[in-house]
């Protein structure tokens, strides 16, 4: 069964119940026929690369809040980051544009570093203390370390339409799927979860979702040219 | 979408029936949100990596043929191979175990590679007059010839437990699914075709199975933290 999760690097909620995910993932029977596959969201589409800004003046700006309550918001979300086990700075965060972080996790896809490159970025953006907008070497960096090509690194974000289309052929789906917030949890293409819901939620969807997996229904089986355990068909047509 | 083929190289019928999905797959509208994705089916598993022999020979004895016979029965599959545009020996194949085959394809699908891989192991078993049984350096020639790393294929060849788990999950699950012989087509999760059908039949199952796409079941939609186009949630629990 496949198991794919729509979220954004910037989105304190996906790094949160992606961890949630796993540890229900890790209490499961069938953990091992599960894959799990990344899909690109952006919560700010258009956004310029070198639009680089301070989470807490944009959280104030946003939601109207006084600097003290952003901060109050930060560690609420600290709290239950540090609930699950992960690193969060609530001070001094940036944030900004992730198209060129979704490109480069397809292009990681390819490598088989996909996982390991989406963990790597989450831990950059979440618990380290430099940015990771607006800075190239530093994906490049952090891509290096999951063991990606330097060069190629560089070259699919000198070239903005590197993997363009696989980011938003991902978004389309997405809308189509009627996800409008990450992160997206979509299960055997049956059932979705929005949100960092607590581990138990996820633990009963992929219950759920595997117990309801449909048989397969078979179109035109007959006279089939098919090689099975006691041979190959052996046609005399025409 | 997705579209898993479950296959084996030493089945003739897969090469041809590939061939004709391809063909279908060519002319489908939404061909671009088709994802294809190579399942290990092994037709005779457990069988020794040095045990290779003819192919004219092991027709005869399989289906008490004389050779003529088999010879003729080649003749036929090369004839419907001809069709499809596919190079195809009639005469002077081996055949033997893929188990090898099929773990470097699972090696070559965490490198971006097993689709180009999968093709050229078709090509050099049917179209090519080296044999690829029996012999570690012929797959290392192939897989290099695709992209992939000469040590790390034989770092593979080398280690028989290597990808192991991952060619034995997806015959488990080919058995799940109701797969009792090869090529076995998957659409989405809810259509199967069994077999080399033509390329009609399998044009109608890809528009069956896309239109029918069925909406996904939403589980706990309430209270989800989660980040939107507008923002994220910013809870005051606990």
């Amino acid at each position: 069964m496949r198991v794919e999760i729509w979220s954004d690097i910037a989105c304190p909620w996906c790094y949160v119940g992606k961890a949630r995910f796993e540890k229900a993932l890790a209490g499961f029977p069938h953990r091992e026929q599960v894959e799990v596959v990344h899909r690109s969201f952006e919560l700010d589409p258009g956004r310029a690369k070198d639009d680089v800004q301070p989470v807490l003046g944009m959280l104030a700006k946003k939601y109207g809040m006084s600097e003290a309550q952003a901060q109050g918001a930060e560690d609420n979300v600290g709290a239950q980051a540090a609930a699950e086990g992960l690193a969060y700075r609530t001070r001094g965060r940036d944030t900004g544009g992730t198209f060129d972080m979704h490109r480069l996790l397809h292009h990681a896809k390819e490598q088989g570093r996909q996982a390991e490159l989406l963990q790597a970025l989450y831990q950059a953006n979440f618990a380290e203390e430099r940015s990771v907008f607006g800075d190239d070497e530093r994906l490049v960096e952090i891509a290096v370390a999951v063991g990606l090509d330097a060069d190629g690194v560089r070259g699919v974000l000198a070239d903005p339409g590197a993997y363009a289309d696989d980011v938003r052929a991902d978004e389309r789906e997405a809308a189509q799927l009627g996800a409008t917030g990450v992160p997206f949890f979509v299960l055997g293409r049956t059932y979705g979860v929005s949100g960092a819901q607590p581990a138990e939620v996820f633990g009963q969807a992929l219950a759920q979702a595997w117990g309801e997996r449909s048989p397969l229904t078979l179109i035109d089986q007959g006279d089939a040219d098919a090689c099975g355990p006691d041979g190959c068909a052996v046609p005399q047509r025409g």
